[in-house]
């Protein structure tokens, strides 16, 4: 990194305005040096900020021998960028005087909006409208503030930041969480990264991450993001961030809070929304092209990996990783932790054995090459790393370096950071502490990881990542909606060609129709029954028409009960089955349409046993969908037990996520869906659809 | 630490010659600095190792300007202990030197053993007769060797010990992987561990790790235990060596690999036994008092927390842990990873957040107390740790200290060293990079976690270490054993009271005994039909006796398609049940008795979903067990169902366990034991007992 330049200005206003204003106010500057508003002030000095910086404060004065200015309108020009450390009653008002003045981007600092109850929420709403009427965009409230130390910015009262000389270098790390970015900026500087722009995105009230981190995707001097995610907050803006991102080839890398029950709990009862859970931020990180890191360690030492391995295309086979080793006992620790991450973990094949002896590299049998001390030579190494690297069963060479990356780091690591030009798919994982080595290898890029935890968590997050989708991002909202009864149900998705069980309708006191084929279920139908078989509504197994009467009296009276007068029943077709599953369509209010696949019965719920992907899905994401799902091991000739039809089943899945193109269905579920043999298909002999009021096609 | 002083001789002739040796040969030692057979002479004169030292080789000669001996007959004295470093093929020849001589302790770094295919195993099979015979004890092979640096002994050929002035401290460090000491070796001199000793265990053909490691516990040089374990062989020495560290109370600390079902499965083809599961191995690990860490920066965070948080009483509650922070996001991180390992983070009670007003620390409503800003001044911190630290809802206060660690490392870390007196249950997170503040908490013996992973890993395995348990270890065997019938497997289980269904045993051609209540169960009864349903064994539902009779004809010729010509059959009451589970007992060869619930069924079988205890157990601990099992969740009462009588189950699991008091019984195997509804009971409907041939009280 040679000498600071005043970054060249992006040619995105808002990305201009954010990280590279020509001027800037700080409104509520204090002279204290103990106070966090005092900070920005002494930083932006320290560093040299080419741009003007006017301090404002009612209160007027010095500070530091700067003049301070009682009012934003008595400036001499209008700032670009305004950064609000004013009390929270002063915010709103002072938003709308800049936004009256013609400033571009308000910071705010300030807290107690949303996150402090009603009089806070009603704050927040006022602070939007604000931005809304005058066209002014607003960071925050809450945002610790921007850094861009390309352009010597930092316009944050972190305390982080008092720490100079931010290494300056391509990650943009954006976060909901302003703590954390003086966490990932110590962090990274220890490990040699270099910074491009820092955000605190605070309450998104206007300005979303997502929006942030888009208006940068053009800037050259960006070359990658990390971003710390609390919740899924304006999941289509981050999509549209991260399709951009990916177009221009930049990896964007996610640690999202939520992994355990316990925070998706948390989340999802903020939210009630579906995307609290965590399979369901995973489907949704995916489809946008995301890594997902689960270790704070891994966030760090994510991006030379993503540089070196592409995404990965939707439905291709998993991808495996060759294991090179010096040291028996770090190799296992990384195989343990890569397993436990379902990664596979592949042996050299007969070729490559072969190969490897004819280059003279003596490896024991085994998934895992082990060149003991033999391996501390580097040329042995550097050979064992050319023909293992250049093996077609592997997709990725880990190789793991013992001791010697101490004790003599330019021999340990000379081989990797020759052999390193861009692209070649290697990665290591360094066993002793080794600091020297691990700054070599980062400064020829090669990916190093610091704990077999990290290791495995970036290599399977690397492995997994898909180029982003081209979905059509569902845009749900808070319109009324309404369920339809079954046979309803039925229609609403007969033109997905759904296969249903075959079903009349009879008023609840006959007659019963001829030529029913028996056995069948009788069930209450009625749209104010969702849960019919709770209220008494389905009785299975009736083998005649005079017991077709007597059931459909017996539910007649059973859902009287609950308040619901009955006209018809549904009589449909018993079919037999070896298992049955659930298949659902739902548009989740943060990200959008989801598919879910999940196991029938009590024991698959108590496992949360599932798979969900973001709707529509291609036949190959079906079948990964049902991978995933334990139970369905049972339909697969497990124990000699016969194999059920799962073609079908991929096909139904597949038919359902289609509902993502439609304007009125919010949700449908067909459960049970029966899974008959192998060929003979499945049949959904249940299903609930809601849509939008006025929207259906067969709106009852 | 203070000038190096000559270890005092520990009372214990096996650690003394092991880790004090007044005097050391080397055999097979080399002058070319080049290989690894020259260093451990080079180490000792480095560090001025004060007993005597012997380099031999056959080729004679000056190393250093020393003289080499050319065999050990050629000694001035008879070393306590010989490194030996020759080429395999001469490795028995002069361990059998160095018995007949009467050296007490032999390291072999040599490899080329059990590891080496099947010259290798009777090679090993050779050295283990030669050290039996001459009472010579044996390290190894495939020793890395020892390290004392109290004693200024580093006998070992491991590069690591290159660097000079290994950290004098408490730990002992013992694996059975060689190269890891190295990686421990220089990721505590990082942290500012100090060693008591380090050894490299090998192939434990004579000194298992638990045996060394049990030989120094009497040594107050000694305080803790770190172990990195490859598998659990010696399981019994391992037990008895953990049970007297806890005794002195010296925690013991395990990082075992096999946490992913790849590494179990290849750990399980290796050895036949159950303890290849990685389960199995928690089992053991927690009946021995053995903490057990999943992460490398865990196992080098662990001790001073184990120092602080004393091992669970059997049976009580799960541990509570409060969270104290100033960074929100920081705190998030860590209450995220302990969702993941089950650990129960605590809201503050009301009297507590009344304690906190009344001190003038405000805090945000939730679970975690976030002092945000206000955290960062001392008195602040001070009063909340105050405050938390001594409510009676923590078992354990995590603080998270934010940005202020790196920045103003005395005043951010002072509240928690000031608090830090001994016993007291305080961890800290510390959320940026602060090698200071870490520097300064470890001086402080404050437990202190670089990651949210690595923190989390630690609360949840000192939280959940019991003290050692003081069990009867099974002594497996490879006697000869059989399999027992149905019946003769009620009947062995009998004074166990076990409670079984009702039953006869027939003639497979009658008569059919009269008063039989039905419906009734037929099945096959033998000693060669262990899987008798496979078989065709079993009919069910059986309502009278003319289909008794035609059900045992059935069976008879269908049992005889598999070569078994059967004479009797059972026919048992069937009853009715809520659910099924499988209650196990068995001998595992490595590590001993082991009871098993596991729910029933095919789909419980894909999840895993089981629960393994080392035999017997108490109510408390079968309570424990039944609480891990998933499905069993049905049998509680979920979504309205009926619950079950799992306080009979308990007891079943309990009586059942007491198998491990018998000499005889290897294998048994309720499966399915029949759950009624709570307060009616359970019954086992079938049973298979493997017994030790010759030694049932019920032989056929």
């Amino acid at each position: 990194m040679t000498a600071v330049e005043r970054a060249p200005l992006t040619d995105h206003p808002l990305a201009q305005a954010l990280f590279a204003p020509r001027s800037v106010a700080l409104v509520g500057a204090s002279s204290d040096p103990v106070k966090a508003s005092s900070r920005p002030l002494g930083y932006l000095r320290r560093d040299e900020f080419p741009g003007s910086v006017y301090p404002v404060n009612r209160r007027g004065g010095m500070i530091n021998g700067e003049p301070v200015y009682r009012a934003l309108d008595e400036l001499p020009e209008v700032p670009e960028h305004a950064f609000l450390m004013t009390p929270t009653a002063a915010v709103v008002d002072t938003v709308e005087q800049c936004g009256r003045a013609g400033v571009r981007v308000v910071t705010v600092l300030t807290g107690g909006f949303a996150e402090s109850g009603v009089d806070g929420a009603a704050r927040e709403r006022a602070l939007r409208e604000v931005a809304l009427a005058y066209g002014v965009r607003v960071l925050g409230p809450n945002s610790l503030g921007v850094v861009n130390p390309h352009a010597r910015l930092a316009l944050t009262a972190n305390a982080a930041f008092s720490e100079p000389d931010v290494p300056r270098g391509g990650i943009m790390v954006a976060s909901q969480s302003g703590s954390l970015l003086g966490a990932l900026l110590s962090r990274g500087r220890d490990r040699g990264l270099g910074f491009a722009r820092m955000v605190s995105t605070g309450g998104e009230t206007d300005l979303s991450l997502g929006e942030v981190c888009e208006s940068t995707v053009g800037d050259d001097e960006v070359t990658g993001y990390l971003l710390f995610l609390e919740s899924l907050r304006h999941a289509g803006r981050l999509r549209q961030f991260a399709r951009a991102a990916a177009d221009r080839g930049k990896p964007v890398v996610a640690y999202k809070l939520g992994r355990s029950a316990v925070a998706a709990e948390l989340a999802q009862s903020h939210t009630g929304a579906l995307a609290g859970e965590d399979d369901v931020a995973d489907a949704f990180l995916a489809d946008c092209g995301i890594a997902r890191v689960s270790t704070l360690d891994g966030l760090l030492e994510v991006l030379p990996l993503l540089r070196r391995v592409r995404p990965r295309e939707r439905g291709a086979p998993a991808r495996r990783v060759g294991v090179l080793t010096t040291t028996g006992g770090g190799a296992a620790m990384v195989v343990d932790q890569l397993g436990l991450r379902g990664v596979e973990v592949a042996a050299p094949s007969d070729d490559t054995r072969r190969r490897l002896a004819a280059a003279g590299v003596e490896a024991e049998p085994g998934a895992i090459v082990d060149l003991t001390l033999a391996g501390t030579r580097p040329e042995i190494m550097g050979t064992a790393v050319d023909v293992l690297g250049s093996a077609p069963e592997f997709d990725l060479l880990v190789t793991v370096v013992g001791s010697s990356a101490r004790s003599q780091p330019e021999l340990a690591v000379a081989p990797l950071v020759e052999r390193a030009a861009p692209g070649v798919p290697l990665a290591a994982f360094v066993v002793p502490s080794a600091p020297q080595a691990l700054s070599m290898l980062a400064a020829a890029d090669v990916p190093a990881f610091r704990t077999p935890e990290s290791c495995a968590d970036v290599v399977a997050a690397a492995l997994s990542r898909p180029a982003p989708r081209q979905t059509r991002t569902g845009r749900p909202d808070h319109a009324p909606a309404h369920l339809l009864d079954e046979a309803n149900s039925y229609r609403r998705l007969a033109d997905l060609d759904v296969p249903v069980a075959p079903y009349v309708v009879m008023p609840v006191r006959g007659p019963v129709p001829d030529g029913l084929r028996y056995p069948v279920a009788v069930k209450a139908l009625s749209a104010d029954l969702p849960h019919k078989s709770d209220a008494g509504g389905v009785v299975l197994g009736v083998s005649g028409p005079d017991e077709v009467a007597a059931a459909a009296a017996r539910i007649r009276d059973a859902v009287a009960l609950t308040g619901v007068e009955l006209d018809r029943v549904l009589v449909q077709r018993m079919v037999p089955a070896l298992g049955e599953v659930l298949v659902g369509y739902r548009v989740d209010p943060q990200v959008g349409p989801l598919v879910l696949v999940a196991a029938g019965g009590v024991l698959a719920e108590l496992h949360r046993d599932r798979a969900v992907r973001m709707a529509p899905v291609d036949p190959a994401t079906a079948r990964e969908m049902l991978d995933e799902v334990t139970s369905l091991q049972a339909l697969r000739g497990f124990r000699g037990a016969p194999e059920g039809d799962l073609d079908a089943l991929v096909d139904l899945v597949v038919r359902l996520s289609a509902l993502a193109g439609s304007e009125d269905v919010l949700e449908a579920e067909l459960n049970p869906v029966l899974v008959a043999r192998a060929g003979d298909g499945v049949t959904a002999v249940d299903a609930v659809v809601r849509v939008r009021t006025g929207g259906s096609k067969e709106g009852q």
